[in-house]
């Protein structure tokens, strides 16, 4: 039968006409298996839905962001049906798709055990099996609330219209337009199997789930509050094919095989004592190296581009935060207040800025100092929440390699440019080499400063953004509201992003301190400030570093650089001597003169990631040699010692 | 007349009979205007008093240490006396000698001005002119109360026996033993002329006053409490002689010229913003290039006599200090707690050293790893009183050059004599050559620790300290309750003393902290605990550094090295290159391209002290040279290039 068309839609950009009551799935000719749902004038839907008349419908592929979002989440559901039929008394709680997976909350009376989950897992594999149907249903908010009678959480949500989130930032699934339950339908029976308050869109049947894994439970609260009743969460993931699923394992497996937390204990290279406080770390002797070295070769560089150190202390009457305005818009990443001297607030400082802004203050400055670049290796403190802290990655207390930048507006263009070069370089010369940028513009509702100075700035950061040839990301409306900002974001050995150096031009705090300079015509001029910091922080980039690295520093960072390894203890002079040469010339050398033999001094030098270990038996003492292994495990036997001493200074100097 | 002798007395170590009655003085042979008291039985006293059987008598002379307090005591009489003459309204308060002076509290209706402390001078040189006796007289509380009616500060004094002090610790004059009265009488008419409530002794008479000054005045409150009413104070100075007064005027007006915190501003070398708060100093970048190159000859001196570098957090959580004890011993100097994640207290640290326990604890240890010297520039916070906060040298924030030494008790001999030697060494290193050694033993009421382990750190400590070949100075009872401790004073350039290093052993921080080592028998030890702080702080040696070489610093120091200085525009390429060769060695060099005329830029940069002044003119320019200009005002005109390069960086390697 040959329907008159009776609709005019666009469907992946080509304009057709198809007859009423065409799906999305017929528009898009989609198997349900790799096409998963549809966009629909930008709105995801789920595939059977009908048509309309002007639609514009998209295809969305299962391996697509928004692909492995609808999987995960109706993974969630998947978890949640099988949990009730297991545990007849659990009560929901919420269920979103997250980075790489998704949760789902139960109101539990005992956690999950390990035995639970495989018992979950393999339930859920008989569901995914049977092919249940995900079908939509709008729903009344009295409706709701009778059919969902027994969950109480639930009950919760449909008061609160607009959704809610949790303390992760996954929004709970109540459509700001409407209740929807999605029921899981048996596809022959036509049974109703399970059902769910929820916004949609899913997968077409719980069949298409083509690879999935619960990873572990948390103990969570109800909407992220401490105050609310404690909920069990099960993690899972899933993937769009099987071996996207065992790739995602391996790189889990690989990332915590380099977790700076775990390879900061076997390395001894810091810890975060508890009676010191979570989100404050203290650096053992071998971290310190690591940590001096990365300072020591910042400053340097620094120098060389101009920058004047400066130092500022830890705490400040409160009226500096008042002046800076930190006070209204930051107080609560800020530490309580300590009172001094009867009555006045002091403050830990979470930023150094208003203090270089003191120091520029100090004195008249005239346009001959400019661009005047303040440098200080500033520690700060920020009230991180207890929940979000994480080893050195998300500390309280971090040191900021933190520079502001005083220059003409006439400067800024050649600053920007020159600034964002020296911060790629420097970067690159630590290891990191794999780069994106990303641009913050200007959210309209809340910034200060003229249209005009915004577009100026924006344009003058894209420019010098654009000369480096790297991918270039906009960020519409991310900027903080005193000035545009570029971030660059650097890919690790296993491909994840990190946000490391950030370039942040400051309409605002050169006019709440009055900053000003004298031109060269004698008038009182307004300095541009540009902030920036490279590392972000030394305790996260050495964190990032860390497991960029795995634990295997290159040797000019590596605490201890060599180790000198005899075959018996008679060799041990002989590499003392060996060591001598080395330590003259700079070198961290340790000689390993203790009872192991010589296959466990290996082991040993090997899980402390040296990178150059020196052997030495009577071959070598005969021939005034030494014999290299690396930490790849490849050797170069009778190396004479002027040679090895050679290379390893080379490897060190070149930062190789 | 020759009376029968009737006492036996001993006169400056010689046994004497003399006749009953016999008076101080007169044993002594005292004329009363070198010799101004007695000591008789360790005690001082005014030179009439009669001395009984048995007594030994001393002379004290006006230029000794007791001399002087006596002198200085004395005319603080002579100032009340004059300032009650001029201003009957005036109510005394104190009136203590201190060092280098006196001082005494009136409280008058307004402060003193200037024209009145001239015309107060006036009148006591009148005083002293008559030639009044200072007469002793017992008296009764309740006599002294119906004779001071009319004052009613020394009123409330009476009901305080045993004294009180003030704030700057000057004990008030009312003796312990019953109150007395000086009077003081007219020589010819016999009147009293004025009195006061006090301990003595005095000066024979007014007369004896050889030289004295008044120097300012200031507020101050009635026995240093804020709650009491403010009293006017007026500081003065008095000698043994007219040279003595004019040296020490001299010494003084040299100390303003040094005062840090005047050459500081001058030189733009720091400031403490009142936006910050008092006790807090900003380091612009010319003092960030001295404070820098003190810390990195420091680090580099460290790492060579192979300390390992740490770094540990500002913040903790109040539990660490319960632990080491700070907060029930040192709470008062500490900031105020700040409650974070709903309660828990944590602290700024006012020491490092809990800290560095926390990492020697990290792991197990071993002997072979001993002596572990964990060395951190550790910035601490200390709540000193606003009162005695002083520029750099009495701070509320500062960083210590600070470690802590693990070692075995029969490493701890070895440890400290290297120690010493070391702390010694590198102090000459900065320019300060005048030393002597303090060493502070047990108080028993208030130690912990046998006294047999306090026996012999304490021997250990004075041998170490007797290698030196130093001065030696005991102070007994003076260590903390915590261990023994040897102090490295200073004497700078215009012969003041600083107390520098600190080198204390701790008996009590290792027990607290449970710290053990596995020794080579396999049995669990406890370390000794070796604290050093070499600098103090190095604001506060930046700061002693800066008084002693009155901002010119020696060449490594100086934040500026070497500046050009063109006799004519045309010169400045060539002294542009000559700073390009000189910026290749690593030195801190300016060419002054400026607009202003030679004279000028020779001012300039003589004002900031820069070591080397390079100026170039035809004659230089042919030749291939420069003319060097000293910090003395001495030149060297015509020097090669490379000679010149060579003298600059062969001054800045050798550090002289």
């Amino acid at each position: 039968m040959s329907a008159q068309p009776e609709l005019h839609i666009t469907v992946a950009g080509t304009e057709r006409a198809v007859a009423a009551g065409t799906t999305a799935g017929q528009a898009l000719e989609a198997d349900g298996r790799k096409v998963v749902a549809a966009k629909v004038n930008g709105e995801l839907r789920d595939l059977y839905r009908e048509l309309a008349d002007g639609d514009a419908v998209e295809p969305v592929e299962i391996g697509s962001e928004d692909g492995r979002a609808i999987l995960r989440h109706s993974t969630a559901h998947i978890l949640a049906q099988a949990v009730q039929e297991l545990f007849p008394e659990a009560k929901l709680g919420i269920g979103p798709p997250v980075e790489n997976g998704f949760y789902y909350d139960f109101d539990v009376a005992e956690p999950f055990t390990p035995a639970d989950l495989k018992a979950i897992e393999k339930k859920m594999q008989e569901i995914i099996k049977q092919g249940q149907r995900f079908q939509r249903r709008e729903v009344s908010d009295d409706g709701a609330r009778a059919e969902l009678a027994t969950e109480p959480y639930k009950l919760e949500l449909i008061g609160l219209k607009g959704g809610a989130s949790d303390a992760e930032g996954a929004s709970v699934e109540v459509g700001a337009g409407g209740l929807t339950v999605y029921d899981n339908i048996h596809p022959r029976t036509g049974e109703l199997c399970w059902k769910d308050l929820c916004r949609g869109p899913h997968l077409p049947t719980t069949k298409v789930v083509p690879a999935f894994k619960l990873m572990r439970t948390a103990a969570a609260y109800w909407r992220g509050k401490e105050t609310n009743p404690q909920l069990q969460r099960i993690y899972g993931t899933a993937w769009e094919t099987k071996d996207a699923l065992k790739e995602y394992l391996a790189f889990l497996e690989e990332a915590e095989k380099r977790d700076h937390r775990k390879l900061g204990a076997e390395l001894d290279l810091f810890s975060i004592p508890d009676e010191i406080g979570s989100g404050l770390a203290v650096f053992h002797p071998k971290g310190g190296v690591v940590r001096r070295e990365m300072e020591d070769y910042s400053r340097k560089r620094h120098e060389e581009a101009g920058y004047e150190f400066v130092y500022t202390p830890h705490a400040t009457k409160g009226r500096l935060f008042e002046k800076s305005g930190h006070l209204d818009w930051y107080a609560d990443g800020m530490y309580p207040p300590m009172q001094l001297d009867g009555g006045i607030d002091y403050y830990l400082k979470p930023m150094n800025c208003p203090m270089h802004n003191l120091i520029f203050d100090a004195r008249g400055r005239s346009y001959r100092e400019l661009p005047l670049r303040l440098f200080e290796f500033g520690t700060v403190y920020r009230y991180e929440k207890s929940g979000v802290v994480h080893g050195l990655t998300r500390a309280r207390g971090f040191t900021q390699d933190d520079a502001h930048i005083y220059c003409t507006k006439e400067q800024m263009a050649d600053e920007l440019d020159s600034l964002l070069t020296f911060v790629l370089d420097l970067l690159r010369d630590y290891g990191l080499n794999d780069f994106y940028l990303e641009l913050s513009t200007k959210d309209p509702e809340k910034s200060i400063g003229s249209d005009e100075v915004w577009a100026e700035a924006t344009e003058t950061l894209r420019q010098a953004a654009e000369k480096q040839g790297l991918e270039l990301v906009m960020d519409p409306g991310g900027a903080a509201f005193y000035g545009p900002k570029i971030s660059v974001q650097a890919r690790d050995a296993i491909g994840r992003t990190w946000q490391m150096s950030t370039i942040q031009v400051d309409f605002n705090l050169p006019e709440r301190f009055d900053l000003e300079y004298t031109a060269a015509d004698g008038t009182r001029q307004r300095p541009v400030m540009i902030h920036r910091a490279l590392f972000g922080s030394i305790e996260r980039f050495f964190a990032v570093l860390l497991e960029h690295y795995a634990g295997a520093f290159p040797a000019w960072l590596a605490p201890v650089q060599a180790v000198g390894i005899p075959i018996a203890a008679e060799h041990v002079p002989h590499l003392d001597e060996v060591a001598r040469r080395l330590r003259a010339e700079g070198i961290r050398v340790e000689v390993d003169a203790g009872d192991d033999r010589m296959q466990k001094k290996i082991r040993n030098a090997q899980k402390q990631k040296v990178p150059f270990m020196l052997l030495a038996g009577d071959d070598d003492v005969s021939k005034g040699a030494v014999s290299f292994r690396y930490r790849d495990g490849s050797q170069n036997n009778g190396v004479p010692i002027d040679e090895a001493v050679r290379e390893i200074v080379e490897a060190v100097r070149d930062r190789k």
